[in-house]
C-alpha cells in the first residue's frame, strides 16, 4: 500500500443515508483511502447505520469529518474533481477514474492534496458544487441505466486508486504547486464582488451562469498562491484605479 | 455500449442478504452486464430487499436465474474466474480485474462466454467452489482491511468491464478548443492597457516581469474564444465601473 504520501480525500456532499456513508468508509479503507469528509449529512452524525455498514472502517482509520459547506470541506485541497454522470455545460476537462488516479499520483510528490466530490443519492452535485472543481470525473456507464449507488460510485474510484497506487513511481514531482482552494475561492469572490459593483452581471438572472463560466475558465489554470495574489492586485487596481481612467475619459 | 457480444456472467454463490443481490444487479447494469446467476440465496427468492436495492435493474434487463449448485450455474460457460481475497493453495493463474476483462474481451469473438464466481458475505467461496474455476480473480486491496462488501466486489469487476468495453457516455465533450493565440494576445493587451491606466505597474522597471507572470497564469487555462470574450467584458466593466466603486468607498 501507499505510505508517506498524501492520499486523495473523498467528499460526500449532502449524503442522505447513513448506510451509504458507512459503505463509503468501508470501501475507501479496502483500497487504502482514509480521508472522508461529509458536508451536511441529511440523517445526522454520528449515525448508527453508518457505523454498522462501515464494518469498523472508522475505528480502523477513516476520518469522517463534518462540514457545513463544500467550500470549507475543500479549502485545503489543491485539485478538486467532481464525480458526475450528467454532462454539464462547463468548460472543464473530463477524465475517467484511471486517468484521475494517474493525475493525482503524478502530483503526489508535492504537498498538494486532491479530493473528489460526490453528490447526494437523489440529485448528485449541483452546478454550484461543480463550479468548485477543476475536473469532471465520470465513469463509462450504460447510458440507459447510469445512476450508480453513492457508495458504489466511491468504490469505483477507490478501486482504481488501489489498482494504480502501487505502481506509482517514487519521488515524481510536478512543477509548481496549485494554491489551496480557499485562496482561489477568495479570488473568485473578490472578482465577482467588484464585477457586481461595476454592474457587470446583467441581466441579473444570468448571474449564476456568468459566474460559472468565469470560474470554469480561471480554475483550469491551476494557479499558484503567488499568481492569485498578483491577479488580486490587478482586480484591485482595475476597480479602484487612481481616478486616471475617469479623468481621461471625461 | 458493447453489442452483439457475449458478456460475462456474474454468479453469486450462496449470497445471504437480498440487499446485496439487488445492489449487484444495479451495478451490473450500470456497467452493461445483464447475466446474473444466483446459487442458493439464503434469504429466498424473489426478494423484496433485492427488488428495492436493484433500483429497477431486473425490470431493465438483468436476468437473476436461480441454481441449486455451482456446477449447474456454470455448465454453459467456457471460462470461469473465482473472485477471492484470500490466497488458495491451488495452481491457478491469478489476475486482477483489468487483466480479467482484457482476457474475456479477447475471447469474445468466439461464442464462448465467461463467468465470475463471488462467494457469500460471511465466508466467500469454499475451496470446493474454487476448484471449478480456471483462474483466480483478486483485487489490490489493503491487506489490513481486505474484506469487501459482496456487491462492491462485483462492482469493482463491473466497472473494470465498463472501462474496457463501453464507450464514453454521449454528451460529454472533452474540453472545447483553445482560442487562436491572437485572441489571447488581444486579451492580454486589453488587460495590460487597463492595468496601466489604473496605475498597477509600479515600479515601472518591474513592468516586464509583472506582465510575464500574469500572462503565464492566464495562458495555462487554454481559454476558448467565448471565455476570452467573457473576460474582456469583465475587464471593461471593471475599468469603466471604477467611478462607482470609488464613490461607494469615499
Amino acid at each position: 500500500m501507499v505510505k508517506d504520501t498524501i492520499r486523495p480525500a473523498i467528499i460526500l456532499v449532502r449524503p442522505q443515508l447513513g448506510e451509504n456513508i458507512g459503505s463509503t468508509a468501508r470501501v475507501m479503507l479496502n483500497f487504502g483511502l482514509v480521508d472522508l469528509r461529509i458536508v451536511r449529512p441529511r440523517d445526522g452524525w454520528p449515525s448508527l447505520p453508518a457505523a454498522k455498514l462501515s464494518a469498523g472502517a472508522f475505528e480502523a482509520g477513516v476520518s469522517g469529518r463534518i462540514y457545513d459547506r463544500v467550500e470549507e470541506a475543500i479549502s485545503d485541497l489543491s485539485h478538486v474533481y467532481a464525480a458526475t454522470a450528467r454532462p454539464r455545460e462547463m468548460e472543464k476537462p473530463v477524465v475517467d477514474a484511471p486517468k484521475a488516479v494517474q493525475d493525482i499520483t503524478s502530483r503526489m510528490g508535492t504537498q498538494s492534496q486532491s479530493g473528489i466530490l460526490f453528490g447526494s443519492e437523489s440529485s448528485g452535485l449541483t452546478n454550484h458544487d461543480v463550479t468548485f472543481a477543476d475536473t469532471i470525473l465520470t465513469y463509462p456507464v450504460n447510458s440507459d441505466f447510469a445512476s450508480l449507488n453513492l457508495a458504489m460510485a466511491v468504490g469505483v474510484f477507490a478501486s482504481a486508486w488501489g489498482q494504480t497506487a502501487n505502481e506509482r513511481p517514487e519521488g515524481f514531482e510536478t512543477g509548481s504547486e496549485a494554491a489551496p482552494r480557499e485562496e482561489l475561492i477568495g479570488m473568485f469572490k473578490h472578482l465577482e464582488q467588484e464585477l457586481g459593483r461595476a454592474g457587470y452581471f446583467h441581466p441579473p438572472e444570468k448571474t449564476p451562469v456568468m459566474v460559472q463560466n468565469l470560474r470554469a475558465a480561471f480554475i483550469r489554470g491551476e494557479w499558484t498562491s503567488q499568481e492569485i495574489q498578483t491577479f488580486r492586485g490587478a482586480i484591485k487596481a482595475l476597480a479602484l484605479g487612481r481616478g486616471k481612467a475617469r479623468i481621461e475619459r471625461e
